[in-house]
C-alpha cells in the first residue's frame, strides 16, 4: 500500500482533486498558447504539481510526495490528456479555467496549509506554505507562457488562498474538528474566489501609482 | 580522489560531456540575445548544470552534484568562454546549436535516469526524472530570453528524450548491460532528435487547436 | 530565543538589511509594473528572500532560514508595505532603486559566502553561492516582470558581487577576523557596483557579437 502523503485519507482525496482541478486549469492555458502534444501535458503538470513541488521543497520532505506518489503524475497526465483532446466540450462551460482554477485554489491552500502543520513549521510559515501551494503552480504556468503572472497583477486570487490556509491553520490551533474544518476552509476560499470574479474586484494598486518610468 | 557523482566512470564522462555539449548552446543563445560576458557564463552554466541540479533537488541528493563537484562547473565555465570568444568560428557549422542541443539532450537524458535509478524511485519516475534532467535546462534558458519554451511548443525535443531514459531504464530492469544500454540509448535519443528536425516531424497540436480566444 | 541564522549576530543583521533593502528594491519594481497590493509584497519578497532559499535549497539547509525564521518574513513584508504607500517619498531620493539594490547585493554577496563556509563547501562554490544569494533574488524578479535579467545584460552587477564574495571567502581561509572582513567586503562590493553604475561600465559583449540571427 502507497503511504498517503498528506496522512489522511482526506486530504488525499482533496489534493487529487485539487491537481486535476489544476491540471484542467494548465492545460488549457497550454491549448490557448498553441502548444502541442508535449506542451499541453507539461503545463497540465506544471500546474498540478509544481505547487506542491515548491511546498515539498520548502519543506525539505524530499523526494516531493506529488513526484514520489504515482497517482498525482497519473491525475496530472489525465487532465492534461482530457484537455488535449475535449478542450472544445470543456470550454462551452461557463468560464471552465477560472472555476477549475478556483477549485484547484481552494483544495491546496488546504492541503498544503495542512501538510506544513504536520512539518511542525509555525503558525505564519504554514498559512505561507498553502498560500505558495496553491498559488505556486499558476505563476509558473504564466511565466512558462511568458504572461506577468495574473495573480501578482489583478483579481483577488491569493487572498482567498490566504482564508483558506488561516481558516485551515486556525482550526487545527484550536482542536477543531479536521474534517469540518478543511471542507469549511475550500468552501469559503471557493466563494470568495468566485465572488470576487462576479463582481470584480481587486486587491488596492499602490497610491499614486501610475508607474511613472525613469529611475 | 573525488567521487564519481553517477557511480560509474563511464556516467561521469557522459555526464561532463553532456554539460559541455549544453553549455556550447547556452552560451550561443546567450551570444544571440546580445549578453554580456556574464550573461553567456549564466545561459552555458545554466543549460549545462540546471538540468541536473533539479534532478538532484528532486531526489533530496543535496548540495546537487553538478555544484558541488568542481569538473561540472569547470566544463561549463569553458564552455561559455568558448562560446564568448568563438561564437563566429562555431555558427559556421551546420546548425551548431541543434547538434551540441542534440547531444547534452542524448547524454542527460541517460544519465538522468540512470542517477535516478540509484535513489531507488520508481521505474516511471526514473523515467521522468530523465526527461527533466534533458530539458529542464533548455526551459530555464529560453524563460530567462523571455521565450516560450520551444519545448512546449514544437519539434520533437521531449521524445527523443523520453525513448533514451526508457531505454534506459528498462535495460537496467531487465539486468543488461549498463554501458552498452547506455551508449544504445544516447544514440537512439540522438538519432531521433535530429531526424525530426532534418524530416521536420512534430507533436500533434490539440485538435481544432486554434487556440481560440476569450474564456 | 530564536537561533540565529547565520551563526553571528553581526551577520544576522546584515542579512536582514540585506532583506530589506533588495526588498524595497522589489517593491518599487512591483510598483513600476503596476502590480496590486499582493504583488507588490510577493515581488519585495522575492528580491528580498529568495537568493538566501536558493542558497539554502542548494546547500540542503532546509527548511529555508529565510522561510522559518520570522524576522526575514516580517522584513520583507514591511519593506513591501514600506513601497506600496511610501514610493513616491523613496523616488525622490537620487537613484533610490538602484543604490538599494547595491546595498542588498553587498550584504547578500557576504552573509551568502558566509554561511556556504560553514557547510564546509569548497572555495569556488561559497564564492558561487555568495553570488548566486545576491543576485537570485533580482533575477527572479525580472523574469516575473517579464524582462530579461538586467544582470545578464549590461552594467558590473555580478561582478561586484564576485568581488564581495571572494574577499570573505578569502579573508576566511586566511583566518582574518571575519567581522572587519565583511564590512571590508560589503564595502568593496557596494563601492565597485556605484562606481560602474556612475562612470557607466560594463562587461565586454562578444567580439562581434551583433547577435547575427538565423541558424
Amino acid at each position: 500500500m502507497l503511504p498517503d502523503a498528506h496522512g489522511s485519507p482526506l486530504m488525499l482525496v482533496l489534493d487529487l482533486t485539487g491537481t486535476f482541478a489544476f491540471g484542467l486549469s494548465g492545460g488549457l492555458a497550454g491549448v490557448r498558447a498553441r502548444l502541442d502534444l508535449y506542451g499541453v501535458l507539461v503545463l497540465a503538470a506544471v500546474v498540478g504539481l509544481a505547487g506542491g513541488i515548491i511546498r515539498d521543497i520548502l519543506l525539505g520532505a524530499l523526494p516531493p510526495a506529488t513526484f514520489s506518489d504515482w497517482r498525482y503524475l497519473a491525475v496530472a497526465a489525465l487532465a492534461g490528456l482530457t484537455t488535449f483532446f475535449f478542450h472544445r466540450t470543456i470550454e462551452r462551460f461557463y468560464r471552465p479555467v477560472a472555476v477549475f482554477d478556483a477549485a484547484g485554489l481552494s483544495l491546496f491552500c488546504v492541503t498544503g496549509a495542512a501538510k506544513a502543520l504536520e512539518f511542525n513549521v509555525g503558525a505564519v510559515q504554514a498559512v505561507l506554505l498553502g498560500v505558495i501551494t496553491a498559488t505556486g503552480g499558476g505563476m509558473l504556468r504564466d511565466v512558462l507562457v511568458r504572461e506577468i503572472p495574473t495573480v501578482l497583477r489583478s483579481e483577488l486570487y491569493a487572498v482567498p488562498a490566504l482564508i483558506g490556509a488561516s481558516i485551515t491553520v486556525a482550526s487545527s490551533r484550536l482542536g477543531y474538528d479536521p474534517t469540518a474544518a478543511s471542507l469549511l476552509a475550500a468552501a469559503a476560499c471557493f466563494i470568495v474566489r468566485l465572488a470576487s470574479l462576479h463582481f470584480d474586484i481587486g486587491l488596492p494598486t499602490p497610491p499614486d501609482g501610475r508607474g511613472k518610468p525613469g529611475e
